[in-house]
């Protein structure tokens, strides 16, 4: 590889004479750009890094585990980007074994490993065993099968995954074709794939690594009458490979389905069974059993309510998840945005901070604050859930409804926000944000799935509006509701023709009251017009399935996203007072799963307890975002429209909104900078040449892409073979 | 490699017996589906097929080329998906190479070899060669460089590229820092890089292939006065490898930039100048030359208005290759959503097809119009770039700033529409969508960098609202404004408070005079804003520059936009009309640079020609499409709020569009699949599992999967160095 350009200064270089006057010296000083723009912080940063990061000891571990990772062979990133599929694989095998084996020699905390991963930040064949197999067999197996597996599990003696979804059948699970059908004779379940469209598809892990699945079949029982009855789908632990050789078992079929947008390092796979043979103790029987003559006993008629608790974790970690995502992609845009220098206003002049251009400004600054409502949001869901298991433990599920509403609109509007939001980022780092060493391609292709999987977006945003449909006509009816939905109690007072918005004026926007009633009067309007139209399609009356149903799905989206919006808003302003009054630390980095207890980080976390405080100048930059992202929601998610349509607001009162928002643009720039260091990821989790902390992206750049394969040699993969008996000129001309 | 999972039918494996009333067997018959779809077609597929294509030879020549690319090494796909990123650098070299050695052997015309190129998909480290190092040859060299340097590129005995951009300089070419510097003595220039942020960044072909390269360096000459004056970027032809070993030539310094998002078949690269010499004649002398004496003579006057052709060419390019790679996008997704099946409405009920959920309707068919709005905006833009050809030849140039604003746009505009647009389509392709098999991530990620090449989309759009802005003060001051702002003449009498829409009803909104009038509105309007909200910046004049056009730029871009959407519906009317009066064939597949022109095509294009006429089905559902394009941009892309601020629009009419909006949907349904099947891709071309002409996507993903190099041993690379130590377990459980 040859020697890297010098950064040699002008003056002492050119040919015979200086030109100082002319040559262009400021894009090499890009951290000072940095330096500068943390110099104009109104609040303290690191306080509120303390904040955000479950507080200071857990921020110092943070970084701490960050530098002994780095320092680890399967931990090292420096070829991360240059990896082949095959490298991937292995990698990040080795990266989950390393962290696995690290826990155990130094006997670190679940929160620990979770953390570890989320650094290390390379998925790979054991994360269905951690995240689905392991967790199941908890839930799911009885407490001989929990004694029987958990061993085995926790002692990496078997790897295992969960296989659900097939060829042929997604989102819709009572579609699964894979039958388990009881032999009385031999106690034992046939496992079996009558379709091509019935092969297992996507579980993580499936393809090369895992030993054992969870496999998802219908269950088929003798019905009594010499036939067979479809019990619907239960899970089977069934073991795949042998564990002397590794190869399928005889009777399975298993392999990799190739590469995907991202997640290289995963062994997604595929399995079909040609009636395989299992015990009948392979059925997990903790609900719902088999006994030996073959009797279903069905689970209790409280389990299906009880079984959403999984379902709301993990979507409340789906969203805590979002909230960090799209953190460290605005971390990286906003970084460049301020390093980066383009156009010169004049000649002679320096060329201005792309940060200082509105229409970046415009994009990077409400992602921020968006950044912040989805990390408040994960947090006040793990509240949610909590809450859940109290009360199901109590016998009390009224809630639920709402609750699964709620979580499924959240999750919908929360992946979609951080998904396109990376993008964004992406697109705002201009040439380079399309280099890998950016950071920005591998972090948006390893995320989008999140759109799709535990729920395509839009089949979960139809559930959240079915929900809302339903209320708003049980509110007609004289209903009441309660949760986040209350608010459609007063819909007919809220949407009666002379109800104006009070803003008079561009300040009164910034009033979080204000922009909270917009919102609000957004949703009670959004949910109203899909239950009219709603309505029209079914002849009247509400038909939740069928034509019109589907044909009704474009309105009852937005009612979704409206109310979810709405819900974002007041968390937001909810968390900032909460943490304002000294109630405890979130924390950012590791999913809900795994993260400390917020009162046990805060030590206590009541008013006055020892744990970090949000101060008042950070809490009133906070308060800033959050009216950016009410304003921002309203401009330019559609609410505009809704809230003039129907005479809500005025075009004088929308020219104001519009004043507020770029005002507020206009007031937070001077604390972008800040607002990302105070997510605190260290370097090696951003692993961004754009995104360093210390603002030397060029520098960066040019050290990262030096070890490209490609650099190897000098004349590159292709010299001798391609291009050399085709270049027949052999001298210099 | 594991035997595939077997097709089976359902009734002849169950253990005894069958289930026949249980199992769905819905997922093994997509092609039926397909084939359904197929009858629904209201006009002739074929006959719009050929209109699209050239013409029928053209796309029987298309076909043909497809099915011989395929049977070549160096053309066969099955491992495309497969490749790590060395191999995909040589394999992009040897399929660039065998075309170009096609071409030779069979004589066949640049239009044949760049629809090789389309057909073959793979850019690589001779795109820059063909595309802008010998343009600029042609362009910009006298006619002796050109004899000297023509014969070396057309013959292959050299490769070249085109550096342009640096580290630390994108979009703003004055920035750039590389120097040329005149040494009297030796009639030499040095070839100097100053700092690290004027390293060469980007170049594709730069990093490993090219031998040659236009380097763009500020011209540094004597100014008489003992010291040196600074010309400005120029271009230089410099021999950068040796020939006989194509190593760097010492003073150079090359590298591969790294992995990108898409393109890892292109060695884009860096290079850095220690004080190259090369000869006096290496900088390209047709316009402005350097004397053997070091004396500058400069560029005739209107050059720098001729220079402009290139430009407006190469954008007209960007938009008709976005219209083509959109319509791939929609192809797949859309003959996958008629063949995915998701969620019963009831028990025993077949799945529905997706594309009947109305949110997948809302998603594909807008795309599918906007598909077919860019490809004919892609033909328009190519009628433009002559008319400005023989304007410049007769030396008028007074149009030339509308069409610079104009194709600024409509490049950014159109390059958002087809990168966001794919991921759109992606994304209604759920999991499968995400996997690099469905071909839909690889065109993303390859794709999108048309959002920041060639102009920043943002910057671009800055430059035609600055012109609309102008128009418009202009106008107000007398002057008139002709081309495609020529609607501001009227704009005091259009943006008066009484003005009205005219649609009374859903059905006016489908009046394509209706649509159009608020699409204008809309855009005056937007214009209008923007112009205000620059006065209020500027304190009541107009300042194109600084910190008050810096903090206007979210209503420029709004206003550009607005502008070039009213432009392109217009467009896709007026090519529809032009193409049912018989005016001849357009052609998706190749770029301009290299299509037949249309009257060619066509055998004389005028009415009652023996070439392809578009029937008045066919054109009755284009327009149908045309609306959807209208009516779903003023409802998704911010028009209504616009047209509800200004009183232009009720609520009434608001709802009535609407409801117009959902019945295009439904109407245009039926049509969807024909409609995307008259684009005429070839499988080859989609290489996608989920595209597939045939529907057989299910087959069509095993098939491909199996491929994946994961899948080459049953244990996988993981198995025998990292897996096998772990699991210490040995015999079955």
């Amino acid at each position: 590889m040859a020697a890297p350009p010098r950064d040699v200064d002008a003056r002492t270089v050119d040919l015979q004479r200086p030109a100082t006057q002319i040559i262009l010296k400021t894009h090499t000083e890009p951290s000072n750009d940095l330096a500068m723009e943390r110099r104009k912080a109104t609040f303290d940063v690191q306080e509120l890094s303390y904040v955000l990061n479950g507080g200071k000891e857990q921020l110092e571990k943070k970084m701490k585990l960050a530098e002994m990772l780095s320092n680890t062979s399967w931990g090292d990133k420096s070829r991360r980007y240059f990896l082949t599929r095959e490298e991937e694989y292995v990698g990040a095998l080795k990266a989950a074994l390393g962290i696995w084996e690290k826990m155990k020699s130094e006997s670190l905390s679940l929160s620990d490993g979770a953390l570890m991963r989320t650094l290390v930040d390379f998925p790979g064949g054991l994360e269905l065993h951690i995240g689905m197999f392991i967790p199941s067999i908890l839930s799911q197996g009885s407490a001989e099968q929990q004694a029987k597996w958990m061993p085995l599990c926790m002692g990496l003696k078997i790897i295992g995954t969960y296989a659900q979804t097939e060829l042929g059948h997604g989102t819709f699970v009572r579609g699964l074709e894979t039958t388990a059908t009881y032999d009385k004779q031999t106690q034992e379940f046939v496992v079996h794939s009558p379709t091509l469209t019935a092969t297992k598809w996507w579980p993580g892990g499936l393809g090369k690594t895992s030993t054992h699945a969870i496999v998802m079949a219908r269950l088929m029982l003798p019905d009594g009458a010499g036939g067979v009855r479809d019990h619907g789908p239960h899970g089977f632990v069934v073991q795949i490979r042998a564990m002397d050789s590794h190869l399928p078992l005889p009777g399975v079929t298993i392999g990799d389905i190739g590469p995907k947008f991202g997640f290289g390092g995963v062994d997604n796979g595929f399995m079909s069974f040609d009636h395989l043979r299992i015990p009948r103790d392979a059925m997990l029987m903790r609900f719902s059993q088999v006994t030996p003559e073959g009797v279903y006993v069905p689970p209790p008629p409280s389990n299906s309510k009880a079984s959403y608790a999984t379902m709301v974790f993990v979507r409340a970690d789906i969203v805590k998840n979002s909230g960090s995502v799209l953190a460290r992609a605005v971390t990286i845009a906003t970084r460049y945005a301020a390093v980066r220098r383009q156009t010169a206003p004049g000649p002679g002049q320096r060329e201005l901070q792309v940060l200082d251009y509105q229409n970046c400004a415009a994009t990077l600054l409400p992602l921020l604050a968006s950044a912040y409502a989805l990390t408040f949001m994960g947090e006040d869901m793990m509240t949610m859930y909590k809450k859940f298991e109290a009360d199901r433990d109590a016998g009390r599920f009224e809630g639920l409804p709402e609750l699964h509403a709620l979580s499924s609109g959240l999750k919908a509007l929360c992946t979609w926000a951080a998904a396109d939001g990376i993008e964004e980022c992406r697109r705002t780092c201009g040439g380079h944000g399309y280099s890998r060493l950016s950071g920005l391609p591998t972090l948006f292709a390893s995320y989008v799935q999140n759109v799709t999987w535990e729920g395509d977006n839009n089949v979960l945003c139809l559930q959240t509006a079915r929900f809302l449909i339903k209320a708003l006509a049980g509110v007609q009816a004289g209903k009441r509701v309660d949760g986040s939905a209350a608010y459609l109690n007063d819909a007919a007072a809220e949407l009666a023709p002379g109800r104006r918005c009070a803003a008079a004026g561009e300040a009164c926007w910034l009033r979080p009251e204000v922009a909270a009633a917009a919102l609000r009067h957004a949703a009670a309007r959004s949910c109203a017009t899909a239950a009219e139209t709603l309505a029209a399609a079914s002849g009247g009356r509400l038909v939740f399935e069928g034509a019109p149903w589907n044909s009704n799905t474009v309105d009852s989206i937005r009612a979704a996203k409206a109310h979810c919006s709405l819900v974002l808003h007041a968390t937001f302003l909810d968390s900032v007072a909460r943490l304002e009054a000294g109630a405890g630390a979130i924390n950012i980095n590791t999913s809900t799963a795994a993260a400390v207890p917020t009162s046990a980080a805060a030590g206590g976390g009541g008013a006055g307890a020892a744990g970090p405080r949000l101060g008042g100048a950070a809490a009133g930059v906070l308060r800033q975002l959050a009216a950016l992202y009410a304003l921002d929601t309203l401009e330019r998610g559609g609410g505009l429209a809704v809230l003039l349509e129907d005479g809500y607001m005025s075009a004088v009162q929308a020219g104001a909104l519009r004043r507020a928002h770029r005002g507020l643009l206009a007031a937070l720039r001077p604390n972008a900078v800040a607002l990302v260091d105070a997510f605190a990821f260290p370097d090696y989790l951003l692993h961004s040449a754009l995104g360093r902390q210390d603002g030397d992206v060029y520098r960066g750049l040019l050290d990262m892409a030096r070890g490209s394969p490609l650099n190897d040699t000098e004349e590159g993969p292709a010299w001798a073979e391609v291009l050399r008996p085709v270049l027949a000129a052999r001298s210099r001309m």
